[in-house]
């Protein structure tokens, strides 16, 4: 399988045709894996100086989620960019991720030091990418039950690492119930916590894991909570070795159906994102794990 | 595969130890259905009189759902009787089931006539079956969507048909979301023109399909409402023949762990609801469709 790097060398060279800008989430474990990002993209530069880059704060956003790329304040019509036809190659935008954990036990089966440790780690990543003009993501794994430690996770514990990712400058953190065990009772006392350490809800994007059938319920309880930013995997596809029997995330055409049940625009065209899931289910030999994507299929 | 009749004789003659009383549901498409219903019920009648039956509306309601059997005005106890040990034959107590349908398409594919026909044809089984004190238990399918008329099924017609099912003497109408398409906005809809009729929430029960993954998210909004009867089918076992890629009843192990994380009790014991759903998956020779269920099988 092509490292990520490999990945990303090849869509900055070939980038696909889309009508939007492709965000490439880098995974960068330590300083060694954001200079390897940094080679990449140095040798996929034009050959002419580009513009000058947005001052921090105001570049866009790459879609990372479900977020609806069309909705502004003043944005009133209800149309989407479904139809249109991509004859253009997408902007690359990578961003990369940084990941922490909520539970002691977690943080060293998964990245071998403590929690402290690890945003200790992370600090110097971050400033780098900054500097680099990368948008950096913050990710806070087990947030609502751990495999070792159980569900007792504490809200202010996730609250605490949430807001020292956000200070150091990440611009957003995925709070990740990567067990699948986040009900929607603990769920709002999660949200509640971040609220009360007073991070707000739009530096924030939920991660759930459907393990349990219980993503969207608390989906609906981040929505809630004015969270608009939700993880999610076409196909359901993913998991995660350190905890057994996780599945992937939820499957996006399952949220999409879901948010768009609710009134809420995506941007997303969700039979033609069926159609990608059971596209590389059949890739991967797996099953499709979508509930709507197959109920779409099998009308069309 | 046996009969209904026969299934009903069998459990009837060797009733299976149990804790609970159990209720055998038979569908009754017309009188004829009822009179088999009550031969079977007859020729295994104890051979000493019975006591005298209690009135109408002093019968304990069978266990036809999630509803929680412990679960009483008074009941504060946080118990439930997963660990008790059956040790004596249940008592089983037939119930019949009547269909109706929402929309006029589906009336004539189903049941080859007209709302009020059927409706009609209701009348006289529901009058017979209570002179023999048998629960009646009304279902009103496509509330939520209809292969044949699409979306807008309204929820008047349904809040109608459901009030002419209780007015006849039904004990309880299920409201099913045959297609799985029902969404939070639309079930809200729905349980709102319930209420405009004058339906008292108790009497209703729903049953969700969790075709499009939203079964849960569903089922919260009818909690929302005060229903508190649900249906489900262990490991999501079931369908419909009349809706193409209709998937089964929302599994009950999932319905079951989403209604004990929001801290309500059924009385039923999830791990054990995991087990026979992998066993009965297995038997039919299908996969188990229901995600708490493998979850913690995975764990266990």
């Amino acid at each position: 399988m092509a490292s990520s790097a490999q990945v990303l060398d090849h869509i900055l060279g070939h980038p696909p045709p889309a009508t939007q800008s492709i965000a490439y989430n880098f995974l960068v474990p330590n300083i060694k894996g954001l200079q390897n990002l940094l080679a990449v993209t140095e040798s996929n530069a034009p050959p002419t100086p580009p513009s000058t880059p947005p001052a921090q704060g105001e570049s866009p956003a790459p879609i990372t989620s479900s977020q609806d790329p069309n909705e502004t304040p003043s944005d009133t019509s209800a149309t989407s960019n479904t139809s249109t036809t991509p004859n253009h190659p997408a902007p690359v935008t990578p961003e990369i991720s940084l990941f922490a954990a909520a539970t002691e036990a977690f943080s060293k089966a998964n990245t071998n030091c403590t929690i402290a440790e690890s945003l200790d780690r992370c600090r110097p990543i971050v400033t780098l990418a900054k500097s680099h003009n990368l948008r950096v993501r913050g990710y806070v794994s087990v947030a609502l039950g751990c495999p070792y430690e159980g569900l007792d996770v504490s809200p202010g514990k996730v609250a605490e690492i949430t807001a020292t990712l956000l200070e150091m400058g990440a611009d957003e953190v995925s709070v990740a119930d990567t067990t699948g065990t986040g009900t929607a009772p603990r769920t709002r006392e999660l949200l509640r916590a971040l609220e009360t350490a007073g991070v707000a809800s739009k530096d924030v994007a939920l991660h759930f894991h459907d393990t349990y059938g219980q993503a969207l319920v608390n989906t609906v309880v981040g929505l809630e909570h004015g969270i608009r930013t939700f993880d999610s995997s076409v196909g359901g596809l993913g998991g995660c070795p350190y905890s057994k029997g996780a599945t992937g995330n939820v499957a996006t055409e399952d949220l999409v159906y879901c948010l768009h049940s609710l009134g809420l625009r995506t941007g997303v065209d969700v039979e033609m994102m069926a159609q990608i899931g059971a596209w590389i289910s059949g890739q991967l030999g797996r099953k499709n794990d979508s509930r709507a994507g197959k109920a779409l299929l099998a009308k069309l």
